[in-house]
């Protein structure tokens, strides 16, 4: 692959932001990208492993470290806080998901002290982490090496300072060729077993260290000046929710890894990733820059991808734990695109992870008086609503922001009937739709029509909601949401149409008790629900926000720390919309509007909107590139492919954007590339931004691959695999057939 | 000094038990008895420094670790848990407060590791902390010492999982013979400066390394088989709650420890210990047994002695977490009568700490609607409420057990104007009664006289309260609080009119406030105030007690999970009471009482009390010594003197329960050596127990020093120092001289 990313000079401070931009991770574990020489509080994330924690139900859990090393040379610890540092660079190489440790430290006994580390979370050996170094000592004596299994490791709850440990240490055992450490989480639904070893190939001392930071295995050498001493650390962390005994079978997994050896190891793990990128190919010619942040955010979303339906992906990722490994909206609207695009199975994984927790949706709908299933706003591994009612802003806990969107925040449950459909429709997966789709878009549709309200004047209303635009809570008739119900509802009383002519589809109906009747009183809801007025064409987005205090923001600019404080304070009492909600509604229902509508309310909306949110930019700029509103459209792509590598929003520590990259991937595909589906009919019609020369890309559609090479006046399309296809460019339709590029033009 | 406590066996479950009751501390610092060799959470406690923590308001923090080390020996780590151990003793000298430790461990690389040490937080030097120790290599190679000072220390909050750092590290700094850390509490309240220096005399290297988890001094020194090798660690704590400067004080006076040297700081120590117990003399000639738990229990007791009036003494002293370190009314009604009679300056501290906290209780009184001072039932450095209002019970904190005493147990207001009172009969210190005394005294009986509510069939009311017993809440009438607020009232009320003969104490009421109307409805509150009724002679503990559920339980039972689970969980609707409530009362104010009407209220009451809390025990004891129950009395006597030797409660791991040995001293004093003022004459009627030949003590009466040496039916009573005084033995008068022993027989 084409990008390395170097960083370098070591401070304690930028710690936490190099963790999550150089996490590794292959959708089962996750290990942050803190350099392995020093402490640290962050160990391991496992992709469906959670606890209750105060405040936030249920969070992922920080699991032991597996990667701390801690070395001395004669006595003196490797320090670099410590010690002068002459160089110290890392690189993570996004095609082969490697990330590379240099330093070179100078002693204070006099000489130097080098170090050089491979760090590998292996792609197809879901469970194996490997570490390779080298030691370099800049004089001879003796090199002590301690490699932990740290189970000092802690969740930060609201604040640093105050923390929660998810797990209690079982068992320490050690043995000839490796160590093992077995914990279990608070709540006693999951173990997990980590086992680690180091291979030193020249003469040492080994020794076991045991104690309430966890199980180490010490080694003592002697070492000449100039030379280099190599070691490979294998680990493999696994975990179970039942009873069965894991030490033995983790223990040969890394028995089995370490007779692989390294080379083998590696030359699994690059062949995994370039399965992974040769799926996922894109390429902006021209357009270095561009390429880089996206390619880079792929990469990270690639690392979070599901390995089964116990969880979806979250949205901070396995890189940290922001909103706590939580769930949300973020997944089926703005990531699932591209995975529903290049690796349509892992799609098809997050929805069933949905389908899976229908049941604990239909208790929600029931605990708040609803009917069907109401998916809640934060979603953890069982499904149950997870968002916290408030967040303590002091160390007493006392005073706390009163958080509502696990309480309004509704459109979620549209949003997930949305993505089924739009799956559905883009991979054509008919044994999805039968076994999970269905039933999702049936029970989503009767929450809806137990939702709403039924008003003399206006119809079905829909009261005390949240709609995407989180400065305004408590609102009547959100347009999005309103919007969105409407078409969940419709969504539904199609498929009982359809399921007439369906005999598996029909039996999905029958068995979830649906009739006739009641998809007629669905039509008739959406027929008569409730959308706030328009003024000159624009939405008005919620009942009464045109009566709100106007102000207008730098649609450049970003968040809400440029507002002038009566503003920020008053949040609620402005115009101001933290992210896209119309604009993301008339994204998402494009089809029910005409471009001309489209523009006046983007016009409108932009300068009223703070972007405070990572999901406000990437639908803005979509829809400015089909409005030709070519410069914001490329400002919010680049903002968008650098929003980490930047830290644009000042929290890349607490893990990586995931919806930003999904985002930005759409902006690239529905913007830019211009591919849509139009009734059965794959369109593409493209708005390059300027200086792009290019854009080759690969996807999926419907049981085929096709590649595309997008110029602005000209595409070029093949099928790859699969059967011939019929296909709209330019507003002209064509058939492809399999294997034979066709060249389109203006 | 005569007792020396020895433990053996080292167990990783246990070292929580050791931390408390082998705590070193001078009144300032506390440092908990974990064994250096292994890491540990725990680090220093200091009196006075306090942090906000959730659910608890504000806690005593635990402060960076000083004492931790870790020894590896040809690069094997020196590990309790992992080599075999082939001895492991630890020593407490509570006559030198002197903590000792021997361990020999078998190395994995053959041989045996030898380690010894002497522990001292030092007497007179309050920040010095010195660890002398000695290591004997098995076998010959390089021996490698940390030595840091650890910045991993948190609170554990409601469970051990949830815990609060409660400082930021602000500087690390390292010179050529120290090294130095500095941290401030999250609420930028306290800075704390520790310096530490390991003192190696024979050939070493040195290294310093600061990573997250702290600063340490590294040593690395070629050892021979069999050699012994000393090394002595100085260290300094120090706090501030101003801006200035503390690296450079700290600093020097680490470097004057250092150049005192171990021995001469050892003497010291030695003399500070030796003057104490020289006040605190106290022998039991024919019960060693008894006579060991008493001193173990005082030396715990000095070892919390307030250095200044910024802190009292708190429920668990500077040993643990336990009740975060909060002070209660068990300061004031159970510890202080010792250090009244034997450091009465100390006393003074502890009540001077609550009078400068009268703004705050006043702040507290008109937050509840009250007029006057209202003394928080929980307070730490600030006076405020302090009682968390609920505890959660789970890992989400969403279930919790809501906690009323911070609300509802308002009798500690009384209690604290109660102390006053008795210590100024017992010391005569009319220095403290003008400038302390009477503010305290007059404005907590205006709290009383806001807090009553006149009721036309009972008169003077106080409803919703809680009394000692904890186990109802919300009650009206409680005898223990309605009591207590009317001996309050009269105190005021005859005060004011002793000021009437005292110009000062005439200052002191006029510039409160006080008027002879104020005086004159505190007496008429008093006259009415609503005392439950009683029946048979026995009092109700609170309206309604007496239609409560009968239950009754062994006397020499303990706590509440010998009780059937239909009675533990519905304990509020028994007659079951948690601890002495009436019979504290009538301990209290025994003088409004006879001798037959405690009898009967003691034989109803004890068979009704599960002691579940740990000051229930020495109420008990002295009543029943009184009453000739010597069985009762010498039973609970001994429990209470290995309360937390013998982990009676189970929780000494989260401190040593001072109002215990407190009250031990009190079952001593004012029961078995049957001491009491009655008027103005100190008087002696003794009880001892079966078998106790003589006890032996010393304590400070009105500035004289009294010898006593009691047995059964013989007092030798001396003056070593002061003025004559005219005393009552075995209801007879007698006049001793200054020097003098005078010898009395029944």
């Amino acid at each position: 692959m084409r990008y390395r990313f170097s960083f370098d000079g070591y401070s304690p401070e930028e710690e936490a932001f190099y963790g999550t931009i150089l996490t590794l991770g292959n959708g089962y574990l996750g290990i942050r990208g803190e350099v392995e020489l020093e402490p640290s509080l962050y160990g391991t994330t496992i992709a469906g492993v959670y606890d209750y924690a105060p405040y936030f139900y249920r969070e992922i859990v920080n699991a032991p470290r597996a990667v701390g090393l801690r070395l001395f040379l004669n006595g003196e610890p490797l320090s670099l806080s410590t010690q002068r540092i002459r160089r110290y660079e890392r690189e993570l190489d996004i095609g082969e998901a490697v990330l590379r440790t240099e330093v070179e430290v100078e002693l204070q006994q006099g000489g130097t002290l080098g170090y050089e580390s491979v760090r590998i979370v292996h792609g197809s050996r879901k469970e194996v982490v490997i570490l390779k170094f080298r030691v370099k000592p800049g004089r001879s004596g003796t090199l002590t090496i301690i490699s932990p299994i740290n189970t000092d490791t802690v969740n930060p709850l609201y604040r640093e300072e105050i923390t929660a440990k998810h797990y209690r240490v079982k068992r320490h055992s050690s043995h000839d060729d490796a160590i093992y450490t077995e914990v279990e989480t608070t709540d006693g639904r999951y173990r997990i077993g980590i086992a680690s070893s180091l291979a030193v190939s020249c003469r040492h001392s080994r020794f076991i260290v045991k104690n309430t930071d966890g199980i180490a295995e010490v080694f003592q050498l002697d070492v000449e000046e100039g030379k280099e001493y190599e070691f490979i650390r294998y680990a493999v962390i696994s975990y179970t929710s039942g009873k069965d005994d894991i030490e033995q079978p983790v223990l040969k997994k890394l028995r089995d890894a370490k007779n692989a050896g390294f080379d083998v190891l590696y030359r699994e793990h690059r062949e995994y990733w370039q399965e992974l990128w040769s799926a996922a190919e894109v390429r902006i010619l021209g357009d270095e820059e561009a390429e880089k942040g996206l390619l880079f955010s792929l990469f990270h979303l690639m690392q979070c991808m599901p390995v089964d339906s116990r969880i979806s992906l979250t949205a901070r990722g396995i890189h940290g734990f922001g909103y706590r490994g939580h769930v949300f909206w973020d997944t089926e609207i703005y990531a699932l695109p591209f995975f529903m695009a290049v690796f349509p199975e892992k799609a098809r994984e997050m929805l069933v992870y949905r389908y899976n927790n229908l049941d604990a949706a239909r208790e929600n709908a029931r605990a708040n008086g609803y009917r069907g299933a109401q998916f809640p706003w934060e979603s953890a591994d069982d499904g149950y609503e997870a968002t916290p009612p408030a967040i303590p802003t002091d160390m007493t806990g006392k005073n706390a922001i009163r958080i509502y969107t696990g309480e309004e925040e509704h459109h979620i449950t549209a949003d997930i009937a949305y993505a089924v459909e739009l799956y559905y429709r883009f991979t054509g997966d008919n044994d999805f739709m039968e076994k999970y789709g269905l039933e999702i878009i049936f029970e989503t549709a009767r929450f809806w029509a137990s939702r709403v309200r039924y008003d003399k004047d206006k119809g079905y209303v829909i009261e005390k909601v949240i709609g995407p635009d989180e400065y305004h809570e408590h609102v009547n008739n959100s347009f999005f949401t309103n919007m969105m119900a409407r078409y969940n509802l419709l969504l539904a009383a199609r498929y009982l149409e359809l399921s007439k002519e369906n005999e598996a589809w029909s039996r999905v109906a029958e068995a979830a008790g649906v009739t006739e009747e009641e998809a007629e009183s669905w039509r008739k809801i959406a027929e008569k629900i409730y959308i706030p007025r328009q003024m000159d064409g624009i939405w008005e987005e919620f009942d009464g926000y045109f009566e709100l205090l106007d102000y207008t923001v730098d649609p450049y600019g970003l968040g809400e720390e440029r507002l002038p404080a009566e503003i920020r304070e008053h949040l609620s009492r402005t115009k101001l919309v933290k992210q896209a909600d119309v604009i993301a509604l008339q994204y998402l229902l494009k089809e029910q509007f005409d471009t001309e509508n489209i523009r006046k309310n983007f016009d409108y909306y932009l300068p009223r909107t703070t972007h405070a949110s990572s999901l406000s930019m990437p639908t803005y700029a979509i829809i400015a590139s089909w409005l030709g509103y070519d410069d914001i459209a490329y400002n919010y792509f680049m903002k968008c492919a650098y929003i980490d590598l930047h830290n644009l929003y000042g929290n890349t520590k607490d893990g990586f954007h995931l919806a930003t990259a999904g985002g930005l991937w759409q902006i690239l595909f529905r913007g830019f590339c211009g591919v849509d589906i139009s009734g059965d009919i794959l369109e593409i019609r493209p708005n390059l931004p300027q200086g792009w020369e290019e854009v080759a890309l690969r996807f999926r559609f419907r049981g085929s691959r096709i590649h595309l090479r997008i110029r602005k006046d000209r595409v070029a399309v093949k099928i790859t695999g699969g059967k011939k296809l019929k296909i709209r460019v330019f507003n002209e339709e064509t058939n492809l057939e399999p294997e034979k590029e066709v060249i389109l033009e203006v």
